[in-house]
């Protein structure tokens, strides 16, 4: 196990009916901007439940957070901030809303020239306003991270921020307010938080069995559960489940002592970012290439996952190996997720082309040694 | 799954070579009263680490927390406090100095008359002076948790207090601090561990599948690792699986959403207090009985946890639970832990009739559903 330092001071409230005791974590003297996107909770009930929860405060409405949550858009949220005085951070939606919340939250204390600058060249984030949120996505695990990933429409850019200055003091998962959420965005959360794991699990063997096993719980769960999250509508405890799951996906936990390899979401970010594609149609294009790419690396750790989680083993450890990518990649087509950048219309040279030079402009090394320079993601690419 | 809160604040420093991180975690201007235990950390090189690493503090030290802290010396600490005008605690060594800690932070800041209160009376702790820890055994969890448990020499009475407010600030773990402890307090570690997560883990099924598998996760570890902590000399991987399991054993992650049943903790605390056996020792004699007791209420999750730990299955479900309870049994005595109150030469129906009449005294009432009286209590201890 390698040394590591964990830390999440985030508060969980979690189940049904929730969303009630926001008026006892935020402070009554606070001024509070709310935060949220195109409309989504207005038609779900969840909009009249926060005001009424925060009746008696001071609040502030912004709307328009977009799915990749836009600089540009965050920019017109800090220049409200500023004017209103606004004091405390209410996030209402997705791990959209809360990613841009989050940088406005950093930004509006920002003194360091622009806040583009946070994303582009990693600016300290020295204070922030204190923020919230209530999440009503299963995905991005943004409700109990440090981190957010905004977009750029000027130059079509996608970067991720990382601080806990930005963490929610709390957040409210009432998994409920999921009933609502159209099937593509449950299949995109499932996906998501099935790579979010696999990305710190499917590396190289530091002899670290807890965190193994506890990335394996996530999975298997996932696994397990996927089918009702999909079919039962309105199933309280498939969606608490899959809620769970998400948050614990990505709050540090299994990452404690590891090593990662974000390559995919990297990769992804920019696929996103040039063509439009869902984050989670991203990742189910690039992981599979990845691992084929990487599988000698990365081989132990693929044979341990394809036994634990999809009960696959064999004599021959390479052809192993590649059925359990296989497997993967059927269980996100099983899902109802495309694998393949020709699915969306996108010229794989292209974006081989494309995402290669970006990387090497910005001298860009990913994988879990730092072992894939911009040719190699060119070729991997080229395979998807 | 029930709905909950989960919310733990603590950092975690942990790996070779951490000790020394202290200075960067404990402001300067700090004066700092270091409480440790009977002088293992002057044998052992720690005491040496820690004094380095605070070079340029003002410390006060305060040696003599004994295993099974009492309130008694804990009071004495509580008044050189009060003396010296301390403003932050340093525990350098296991979970009962570190839990003697926790009682001395609050102690000192409690106005509420005599500070045993806060553990007979569960008085509320408003708030407590600042604390961090070097934690040297793994096995309580303390080092990441709101808990402590302290005893009262006078009246041969042990009690649990929990809040946050005496959560440490943070935690080092250097896994290399336990290669010097005694082969006894190991497999009471081991055991404790063990059982921290049985307890949260094997009551009634309500549909929680992530953390069952949590829970697994690290009796799975256990299991795999036990015999390489017992047997391989400063074996490092060993330790620090073993420390990591300790502390997520009993962080609040696992209790998420789930019942727990304390039963075997809450008599294995009286027979510490009456009899001076350890802690780990209680609860291994404990606990079956309170599984046999108990069956047909946890024969769901027997089954599952047999299965999935020991791979043990069988058709009748009675007979296959019996079965995984003797192998649980089993393990602790493979570990090297005695079972029997008569190992230890207690009397049973000694044991039986004091503990089930101060269980009557204080009307307490144990178990997942608050299902076993003080008549329970005798049965169960009339079989241990």
């Amino acid at each position: 196990m390698q040394n590591f330092v964990y830390y999440n001071p985030v508060r969980i409230v979690f189940g049904k009916g929730t969303i009630s005791s926001i008026s006892e974590l935020i402070p009554k003297d606070k001024k509070v901007m709310m935060v949220y996107g195109g409309g989504s909770i207005k038609k779900n009930g969840v909009y009249e439940q926060v005001k009424q929860a925060l009746k008696g405060y001071k609040i502030v409405e912004f709307s328009g957070i977009e799915p990749n949550p836009a600089y540009e858009t965050c920019m017109d949220a800090v220049k409200i901030v500023k004017e209103e005085k606004i004091d405390f951070l209410l996030s209402v939606g997705g791990g959209s809303v809360l990613d841009g919340t989050k940088f406005i939250a950093a930004a509006a204390k920002f003194e360091g020239g622009d806040p583009w600058k946070i994303l582009s060249e990693c600016a300290e984030i020295e204070s922030a306003l204190p923020l919230a949120s209530i999440i009503t996505l299963p995905a991005t695990g943004s409700e109990m991270n440090a981190l957010a990933v905004i977009s750029k429409k000027a130059t079509a850019e996608k970067f991720a921020l990382c601080s806990w200055k930005v963490a929610p003091v709390f957040s409210i998962i009432d998994p409920e307010t999921t009933y609502s959420l159209p099937r593509k965005q449950v299949v995109n959360g499932l996906v998501d938080t099935f790579v979010h794991v696999l990305e710190q699990y499917v590396t190289f063997n530091v002899n670290s069995p807890l965190q193994d096993r506890q990335a394996e719980a996530i999975l298997n769960t996932i696994v397990e559960i996927s089918d009702d999250v999909l079919n039962k509508a309105n199933d309280y405890e498939s969606r608490a489940n899959f809620f769970w799951c998400a948050t614990q996906g990505l709050n540090s936990l299994i990452a404690c002592g590891v090593p990662q390899d974000w390559t995919t979401h990297k990769i992804g970010h920019e696929l996103t970012a040039l063509y439009g594609i869902d984050h989670g149609e991203s990742l189910a294009i690039v992981l599979p290439r990845v691992w084929e790419y990487n599988l000698e690396l990365k081989k132990e750790k693929i044979l341990q996952y394809g036994k634990r989680v999809f009960d696959i083993s064999g004599k021959d450890s390479g052809k192993t190996a590649m059925k359990i990518i296989d497997t993967t990649e059927k269980f996100f087509l099983k899902l109802g997720i495309k694998t393949k950048l020709s699915d969306y219309g996108i010229d794989s040279r292209d974006a081989a082309e494309k995402i290669s030079a970006r990387f090497e402009s910005r001298a860009t090394k990913l994988g879990e040694k730092g072992q894939l320079l911009p040719k190699d993601v060119k070729k991997i690419l080229l395979n998807c």
